[in-house]
């Protein structure tokens, strides 16, 4: 933070971003914050390729390493979600520089959010990413983490979450592939909210199964179900849509099922901070 | 086993089969052995129907239970794949009537399997079920599991297995869903082998990424990977193939890779006896 100016770095731990997105997302911020525009360097390797990923999983690695260890970057905001986080977890080290940012993506970014909570970061947030700026409405999302990195704005969080109360966001596809690795969260004493995209029903059902079944996440305080959104038509009809789903679970598992969470793969995504939020001020 | 013929019960932990499965199947049976023609008797509850499911959670644990308690069968023989039996595995008990039989299935029975294997099951095996009539070439298939279980012929066997080397075979997402969960399987000292079908590459990666990062599974002797089959293009494409991914987290885990393993979603999938096999026999 310059001059009370912020400077947010960009790395895409997963897949690539198209070449004008930087150009597009800077613009924004320019019009959003005229007097103290936040400097968001985009790092090269997020228009790298290989294969499916930006850049091969050493590239994204360091460039991952490098940015949360430069003094001058206050946030990293993930590009986009994809595929491929997961294989760079075991290639980064959280140095003291990297504790002290904000980390803010969702989606497939969870491996690298729990890689970070495993590691006792104290300001992770589940929220929209530069790549939103695509969707329909995408400009609010993308406003919305500009107001929470810039600003702190209350506005920008998911309005259940309570003080004193630690949360936990993520894609359920990628937290029930987290269960039993290293990188597993402890979430216990949490809320815990979940979000789905383009999976069918009855995978929504196997995720959850998955996830309420393990013992270990059984110590969370609730669980909220965020939107699930695209799903593909099940054949035949799964009978169950996905909070009667949600609720089966956390029923047998003797989860409290706490409702609804305003987070999901849309514009209207709401930030959650991990754990406590310690505010984004730097 | 009255008399020289084998009793076989067929239940359909996940999806329904199709009414006219059990003639065929019988027909066949009866060809293949017009001496001592095996009885295979199809659990009615098979055609029954609640939403994605062949009947509602606690009419197929009933079914399952009623069926492996009765000391007139001799083996269960799993009806198809599709999804369900991890919604009843807390639902079911294993008596020692239960314990003495031969089970076989793959695909989602994956889940059924962990179950009877914590419980220490000792004749369990991976392998064609009777909705594999269905595939192109599908007899074979079916013949091969009739000739396993009615003769219990050397020949059916998957061809790498070793004695003296326990085995496991499992459908990498089912047992990707298993971990951290009271029914993940004890592997230790085990070759795995695992097959998929109708998943993107990157999937495979991932439930890949899942499976050998998890330290309970790195207690494996070695992996094999099976066919993994109707992948699903990736966009991009993701520039390695399932072989290719598969060295590479056995090699990132320190598990050694093994090579191919002769299964899969097709009607060559040969067959994988759980641990050491005790035989055929009743």
């Amino acid at each position: 933070m310059r001059d009370g100016t912020m400077t947010i770095g960009v790395i895409a731990p997963a897949s690539r971003i198209p070449p004008d997105l930087p150009s597009r997302i800077t613009a924004l911020a320019a019009r959003l914050y005229p007097a103290r525009t936040p400097e968001i360097r985009f790092h090269p390797h997020c228009f790298s390729t290989d294969g499916h990923f930006a850049g091969s999983d050493d590239e994204r690695a360091a460039a991952f390493q490098e940015m949360a260890d430069d003094p001058a970057i206050d946030a990293l905001w993930f590009a986009r979600g994809g595929y491929g986080s997961c294989r760079i977890v075991d290639k980064i080290t959280i140095s003291a520089e990297a504790r002290r940012k904000i980390y803010l993506g969702y989606s497939d970014m969870g491996s690298v959010h729990a890689l970070l909570y495993r590691n006792g970061v104290e300001r992770i947030a589940h929220g929209p990413m530069p790549a939103d700026l695509s969707r329909p409405g995408g400009e609010a999302a993308v406003a919305r983490s500009l107001a929470f990195l810039v600003e702190g704005r209350p506005d920008t969080l998911e309005p259940t979450l309570s003080p004193g109360v630690p949360s936990a966001a993520f894609n359920m596809t990628i937290l029930s592939h987290l269960i039993g690795t290293p990188w597993e969260p402890d979430l216990t004493g949490h809320v815990l909210m979940l979000e789905e995209v383009s999976e069918y029903m009855y995978r929504i059902d196997r995720a959850l199964f998955h996830i309420t079944s393990a013992p270990s996440i059984r110590r969370i305080a609730g669980l909220r179900l965020g939107r699930c959104s695209d799903i593909p038509a099940n054949d035949p009809d799964f009978g169950q849509n996905e909070t009667d789903i949600a609720r089966h679970w956390c029923q047998r598992a003797g989860i409290p099922f706490l409702g609804r969470a305003d987070i999901g793969h849309d514009a209207d995504n709401r930030i959650v901070p991990f754990g406590l939020w310690r505010g984004s001020g730097s």
